[in-house]
Order: structure tokens, then C-alpha cells, then sequence
């Protein structure tokens, strides 16, 4: 009779109770691919009496998150609590120092610890596991880190939010509608829906999407883990009409993160993009996520799939516990192209990338001259103009696009715009990415 | 200093080489990412004189593959020979008789041989990796065993041989270009391009597919590999004007390999299908490959990447040299769903879905009637018709789509439509897949 491998989870949320659901139907399935049973043995919450629809009978309560990472009978802690400070980092550092496996879908606790929780999983010589912290459903972090272990990866970009994808795409659909709906009316029904929170700041405001990328950028490069490295944007100023003008350049807006290995440093960003609708991951609408790997072998590969939910982050979870069932422990982020080198701390100083540029100027003669000299006073190469309507004397949106341009001669340039008595809002800018 | 791992490739075509040349250009990351170098010591190939742009200097030359195998100096024997049989399949044995890992890109040897080699990997303690044989730069072997492990799987289905889907998309092109070109123009520019052999018929006739289906079968559901049990049908008759008729409908038409967990037995099938165009696989274009898991808990999830080539090959061996490289050693086949029960060895006997239905007709009155009544004979009910162009006393196309019916029902009423007097064609039959 092999040794079950026993489990501890702290955390009966959604999610939590969706690992002990999926541990409990899957047990036979789970116990045939590892060679031994995988059991919860002990739980910790905040309320014992809380029916969660899920028996917890036979479990060992544990009224202290702490006393469970320390419990004897556990050898995997599942940390499903959240908050990268508190108790989700004080379980993670006890769990270590009590020789125990740690399971996390806790970004947040990554982004800002990952590094050192590598290093207390390392002198442990205990596992590190966290696929359900990135995208889910889709086993990304295995994907990048065995799969095409292989490749040097030159850049990773994904849809890492859901609700930003959900937000992005019904704007579109209702712009395609003839409809145009804007950001808060969307926001407002994604709200009701479920895909987005009370306080959706940390979804909106791109948080969750860098949470997730400064963890894939460790992956792929193995550079510790650097959260105050990424740049961050995030989608509320991002309008039905941009949207529409994007929609028509062949475009689609999505929020994305991105990873690249760059000449001097890994640069980490995530902020609106325009991407050509022909892209793979254009595609990739509604609350789903998608990554895609570059690599020197494979070119690039595509993975889809759900971001979040019970089902899929449990999946994720007990994908870790697979592994360690099975013996399979290996460093949290194994060494990458960038090896040791940290990401740069302010990546767009030196981003050069194609622009897209919207104005609201008064429509009279002369006005785009003004913008052109702008924008050749900072060597920014325009690629099109769009005006569409004329409303003499009115407000009207003016729609540029650069070629290549450095980063710098473009907010220069658009600073310089705004200044002009005949721009009457400020500029917005989306960058174009060339997939 | 670690042990290298080392390794003996037999074999140098454009992979061989291509897995000699990652190994060299990647070195150093390798050694970083798994802890030890990974080495190739030994060769073996037919034509020693040959110039094939990668230094051998270094490598022991083997004339005879199987001595490769038994190479005293050799860990890991690289088998890239090809074919079910001879060799390749005499090389695999002796390496595991001789207590070496074994690591294959050959679909067709594991379709065949596949529940023998991986017992004779078990008994020696070896690994058997074949993550290369299905969708070369898709780590979809690792995804599915590992990344998924948690998820009873019911089914998954791909896009599985990329000359076929070349084929298929120009074909859909031409169409949409209002320039329909016809299976056999298409096919002799997909081998002017080398995408599709000088002999095309492994894969468009389906059996490249079903040697990898039948492989993703037994890696999702743990019962012996059984090619023997896989429908197959290739393209060869499928059409312009079939495709034509299928975006009218709303639909692509797609070779896929589709493996169930189905009710009495796992059902393995190759053929062409009718998916919605909205479906994410109906837009993987051109050679790329896509593989579509449906688990439990994750619902879907779709692995997008290229599904030849000597670079995306070669990531998938050395993905497999580096599972070995860290130790992660399993058994080739864990157990799944449907346990160790056979797949069914007739699918469509019981397969049970929609159905296109092309007829040719002499367009006059009554005819529709005529073919109606076959149809309600065998009690298969249908949704649409179509009739585009009226062209009376002359031959004209008849498409109907079916609601669900049972294949051996539409089979019956296409026979009893076959020998009406009006109809003088064979009928032609595409099922339609619900994804």
C-alpha cells in the first residue's frame, strides 16, 4: 500500500472547495496516474459553520492557518487565502521551515515574494508550486518551463485578465453592433455578471495581468521574480470610439502582458495593445486567457483556455499535487536566457514600437500641420491620417498612426500636442503590436 | 561537476540534425535549466559522406543503429529512423534491453508498438518519451499527462497532420477568392512547396493523423495504444464545392482526429468534419497543428503550435531529454479514464451525430421528394436543404444537413438515395462536429 500523499488546505473558498471537491471525485483517476492516493486531511477558515456545500467530514480543522502549515499529518499545504502580506505569506514561510510542500494560486504573493519563496522552497528542498497563479486552466507554467525547455525564449505575451478580456471584447462586439457601449457601462454589467468585482481596480487597472507576467517572466527567463519592474496600464481609458478607429485599421484592442529578453535587460509590460485582427490571439474573446510562447525552435505556440473559476484553478492545483505525487519536485524558476539579470525597472524609456494616436481638435484648416510639425520635431514618421467627418469649427477625432518611433519622441511629441490651442482633450495613445 | 547526460541519435535527417544543433547552440542554457549537460556522444545514420551543415566532430559514428543502442557511453538512445517496423523498432527494444531511456519522434512505431515498448520501458526503469511524435512544437503529451492530470477527460480532438490542413485552407482561400481550386491543384502546390510528400498518401489519406490519435488516446485514457481501432478517412474527396457549400453554412471543413471516452468504449476516429466557423480550431490555418482537451474541470482548452519542422521537432526531444535530464521519470501511458479497457474497434458502428449530405440530382420536379423519403425511411430527420441554381433537365448540386441521426441509418438512406434514377453521383457525407 503506497503512502497517500496528504494534503492541507488553507482557504474554503470557491476555489478551495473546489480542490476538495475535485480530490474527492477524481480520487481513483488521481490514485491510478500517480501510483498513490492524494487526501486532504486538514482544513483552516475563518468560519467553521459556514455551509460551503462540500463536506468537510473527516478533515481536521485547523482555526489557525498557521497551525495547519505546521500540522504533522500534512505534507502539501495549499495555500488558496490570497494577499501577498499577512497570513498568506507568514503560512507560506511556516510551511517551508516545517519541511512541507507549498501549493499557491496566490499571484499577488508570487509577484512580491516569489523570489524569496524560491529560495526557502530551495534550502527546504521542498516544492514550490503555482500554475494555478497564472491563467488557470491553461497549464502555462509547465508548458514553458519543461515543455519548451528547449527553446531560448525571446518573449512570452498573454491575455492574463479575464475580466479585462470580457470588458475588451463586449466593447467591441457592441462598436460592431453599430451599439458603441463604453467602459462603464460594460465594466458595470460585468459587474452583475460575476467577472468583475465589487472593487475592480486590481482587474481594471491591469494589477492582476503584472501580478501574473513578472511570474511568467521568471519562468521563461529565470531573473527573479521583480513586480516593481513591470510597467502598468491598465484598460479605463480605453473608449468605443478608439475602439471603433481601431476596429477599422484592422485592429483589435486587447489588454496584454508582455515579456521580452531584450538587448540589455527583460523588459515587462501590460497595457492596452492594438493587434492586427488576423492575430491568433485577437481572437481569444470573452473571459478567456491565452498565452503565447516565442521560442527559437518552435517559432510560436498558442495556449488557450479558462483564466480562472473554481474548475480550472482547482485543476491547476491538483496538477501541482500530481507532480509532487509523483516525485516530481524541480526548482520553482529553473534558469533562463536572462539568467540572473533583473528586468529593467522603467521598461518603456527605451520601447521603440508603431503608435496609435487620437486627437480631439477643432476642425479647421491648418489643424494637422500643427500635429505633423509636432510630431517631425521629434522624428516620429506618421504612417496614416484618418479624419473622418468634416464639422467645421466643431470638435472632431483626428486618428494618426507612426511607423517605429522610440517611446520618448512620442510622449514628447504628444506633450507638444497638447499644447496646441487647436487640441482641445488630451492625446491617447495605444501601442500598436506587430504579431 | 554533474554528470552529463549523453546521448546517441540514429538518424540525421533534418531533425537529427536539428536535435544536434539545439543541443550545441542551447548548451549552456540546458545545463542551467536541468543542472547537467546534455550531451550527444554517438551517431548513427546510412551515409556517413554526406554534408548536412552540422559537425559530427566529436561523435562516435555507429554504422549499425543497434549497436547505437547497446553504445556502452550511450544514457539516452534518440530514435529518429522512422517506420513501425525494422529498424526503428528493433533499435527501441535493444535500447531497452540494454537499460537506456528511449526518445522517439516515430508516430508510427508507437501507434503499432506502442503498448509493447512502453512494458518494456517499465521493466527496464527506463523512460519512453515520444512527445515529438504528436504536434512536434505543442507540448501537448506533457499537457495532457501532467499539466491536466486532475481532469477526467472526456475527449479530445486536433488538428493533428499539417499538410492536410495546408490543403484544407487553400482550399477554403480559393473559395473565398472566388477562385475555387480542386483538391488535386492544391495538393501538387502544397509538394512544390514541400509541405506534402512526393507520395501524399500517409498523410492525406488520414493515417499520420490516426497514428498520433491513437497515441493522445492512450495518454489520455490510459488504455493500450490500438491503431487498429481508429476510423479513418482521409480528403481526398473532399471539394470545392463541398467547401463551398460548408461556408455557406456557416462551417469549415477540417481533417480531425477525435478520441471519446464514450459510454459502452473510448471511439477513435480520423476524417473530415464540419466545424462552425466560430469554433477556435476552425481558424488554426495553413501547417499549424491544434489539439483540443475537454476535461472536468477545466471545460476546454486549446494548444495552438507548429506540428513539424526540425526546429519544433527537435523542442520536443530535447523536452523529453530534459524530463530525463531532472529526473522526472513515468511511466509512458499513467492510467485514465477508461482504464485498461480496449478502445472500440468499429466507432462509427455506434457514432451518432449531424451529417452534410451532397447529392447530385437531374433538377426536375419531384426529385427532393424522392430523396426526402429515403431519409424518412431510415427515420433521419433533416434540418436545412439547399438547392442554389436552377438549371432544369441538367445536373445539379442537392445539399442537406441532417439533425442528429445515427451513422448506420445515414448510411442505409444514403444507399437507398444512391440508386434512385435522379440522383447520378454517389452521395457525399461530411459529419458535422457540435465543438
Amino acid at each position: 500500500m503506497p503512502e497517500p500523499l496528504r494534503i492541507g488546505i488553507a482557504g474554503l473558498g470557491t476555489v478551495g472547495c473546489g480542490v476538495l471537491a475535485l480530490l474527492r471525485d477524481n480520487a481513483t483517476l488521481l490514485e491510478q496516474r500517480t501510483g498513490r492516493p492524494i487526501e486532504a486531511v486538514a482544513v483552516s477558515s475563518r468560519d467553521r459553520g459556514k455551509d460551503r456545500g462540500v463536506s468537510l467530514d473527516g478533515l481536521d480543522w485547523c482555526d489557525d492557518a498557521r497551525a495547519l502549515a505546521a500540522h504533522p499529518a500534512v505534507d502539501v499545504v495549499v495555500e488558496l487565502i490570497g494577499g501577498s502580506e499577512g497570513i498568506a505569506r507568514a503560512l507560506s514561510e511556516t510551511a517551508f521551515a516545517n519541511g512541507k510542500h507549498l501549493v499557491t494560486a496566490n499571484k499577488a504573493l508570487l509577484a512580491h515574494h516569489g523570489a524569496a519563496l524560491a529560495d526557502a522552497a530551495r534550502q527546504a528542498d521542498r516544492h514550490l508550486g503555482y500554475e494555478a497563479a497564472v491563467a488557470g486552466g491553461i497549464p502555462i507554467v509547465k508548458a514553458l518551463r519543461e515543455g519548451l525547455a528547449g527553446n531560448r525564449i525571446g518573449g512570452v505575451y498573454g491575455i492574463l485578465n479575464g475580466t479585462c478580456n470580457y470588458i475588451m471584447t463586449a466593447m467591441h462586439e457592441s462598436v460592431q453592433a453599430g451599439q458603441a457601449r463604453d467602459f462603464d457601462s460594460v465594466l458595470q454589467e460585468a459587474q452583475e455578471l460575476g467577472y468583475a468585482e465589487a472593487d475592480p481596480s486590481t482587474d481594471i487597472d491591469g494589477i492582476d495581468a503584472a501580478h501574473k507576467l513578472a511570474i511568467l517572466t521568471s519562468v521563461v527567463f529565470g531573473c527573479p521574480v521583480d513586480f516593481a519592474a513591470v510597467h502598468v496600464e491598465g484598460i479605463r481609458h480605453v473608449s468605443a470610439l478608439d475602439i471603433g478607429f481601431a476596429i477599422e485599421l484592422g485592429y483589435r484592442v486587447k489588454l496584454l502582458g508582455i515579456t521580452r529578453d531584450g538587448e540589455a535587460a527583460v523588459t515587462q509590460r501590460v497595457h492596452p495593445c492594438m493587434i492586427r485582427e488576423t492575430a491568433p490571439i485577437a481572437r481569444v474573446d470573452g473571459v478567456f486567457n491565452a498565452v503565447v510562447a516565442e521560442g527559437d525552435r518552435i517559432g510560436s505556440a498558442l495556449f488557450e483556455g479558462p483564466g480562472a473559476g473554481a474548475g480550472p484553478t482547482a485543476s491547476a492545483v491538483v496538477a501541482d499535487l500530481v507532480d509532487i505525487a509523483r516525485g516530481q519536485i524541480m526548482p520553482a524558476f529553473p534558469a533562463g536566457a536572462a539568467g540572473t539579470s533583473r528586468p529593467a525597472a522603467k521598461p518603456m524609456d527605451h520601447h521603440v514600437g508603431a503608435y496609435y494616436i487620437r486627437l480631439m481638435v477643432v476642425d479647421k484648416p491648418g489643424v494637422i500641420a500643427g500635429i505633423a510639425a509636432c510630431l517631425r520635431d521629434e522624428q516620429v514618421s506618421v504612417e496614416a491620417m484618418l479624419q473622418r467627418g468634416r464639422n467645421p469649427g466643431e470638435l472632431v477625432p483626428v486618428v494618426l498612426t507612426t511607423h517605429e518611433a522610440q517611446e520618448s519622441a512620442v510622449v514628447s511629441a504628444l506633450a507638444a500636442i497638447d499644447r496646441l490651442d487647436t487640441v482641445l482633450e488630451p492625446p491617447r495613445m495605444i501601442r500598436i503590436e506587430a504579431f
